[in-house]
């Protein structure tokens, strides 16, 4: 498999443009070759097979939609109140604002897995990772509400994502920024 | 086009079969004739095309996973209390766990539209009228927490829902019966 790792990080890119656009049926190397603009035949020399670009092209969404260094390194230098709480609620609805295509994408593969049970454990060492690493990261913070605040924001932070996402004219009656505040309100303890 | 009820009824479920095991790309009149177990060109005889298909699918899973009008009867009867409404998120999860095929079918419709524009009134009239239809219900009913408290449960409930059918695995430490009480004591005043 070749190494280049700005090829590579292309061509995963451009997976998550298929998917995001087409569906994981349609995710094949020969339609990421095109949408890389590519010569046919190059994303298979950089992935063993379609799972394998599956896998990475989910890890690497999660990379595109977590944190920045610096933002953890500010999160890390404030003390852990709600406020920083919601503060990051409404930066991570930005990011995936900014970056439909990835959480699409991850939408796509956990319905691909759902007939695919070979998927699950791509799943596992993606999204599963990411929800585990958030509860940590919440509990061991020191912030509001501990597991049960983490766990359940997650929860109502992917339903508004998702509503965000593909329906939001059913939620023109108030804002999304609004929701989130709510939330956080509702479910961190001050 | 034919009327018979009970026939129509039959392809429309046999239409959400399709769509959650094959995705949206893949329900075609065909596809539909084939699950049902019905002539080639049956389905066809009752719908005009494909999105009237998928219009009257997507309305036929939110009739599937509706309450019964025994449950909203007693709920009627009921004092509007939390533990009401907890009672109800527990009911509205087993008609879910169910019928799986009925809410990835519609996670299905939701991500068809994001590439189809022409898809998003069907949305709101199906999905967007179910939201609207479960908040004018909590608020009217005097269910505590008003708009704030419902908006919040529908889309964590959402979230809930969307991480047991795809990614159960992740959330083994605990259980979802769990997940949703906790869920009902943050967002639902007592």
């Amino acid at each position: 498999m070749r190494q280049n790792t700005v090829r590579r990080r292309a061509l995963l890119d451009a997976a998550i443009d298929v998917l995001a656009d087409q569906g994981a049926r349609n995710l094949t190397f020969r339609a990421v070759d095109a949408r890389a603009g590519v010569p046919t035949g190059t994303t298979s020399n950089y992935f063993a097979n379609r799972d394998a670009l599956l896998a990475q092209g989910a890890a690497h969404v999660h990379v595109r939609l977590a944190p920045g260094e610096d933002e953890l390194a500010e999160m890390g230098a404030t003390a852990p109140t709600r406020e920083v709480v919601r503060e990051a609620m409404h930066r991570l609805f930005r990011r995936v604002s900014q970056d439909r295509a990835g959480y699409l994408a991850l939408l796509e593969l956990r319905l691909e897995a759902t007939r695919r049970p070979e998927l699950r454990q791509v799943l596992m060492d993606t999204a599963g990772q990411n929800i585990h690493e958030n509860i940590r990261f919440h509990v061991a913070g020191g912030y509001p509400g501990g597991r049960p605040a983490v766990t359940s924001l997650y929860l109502a932070m992917s339903g508004l994502i998702t509503e965000h996402l593909t329906l939001p004219e059913a939620w023109e009656w108030t804002t999304f920024s609004a929701l989130i505040d709510q939330l956080v309100e509702q479910i961190v303890p001050e």
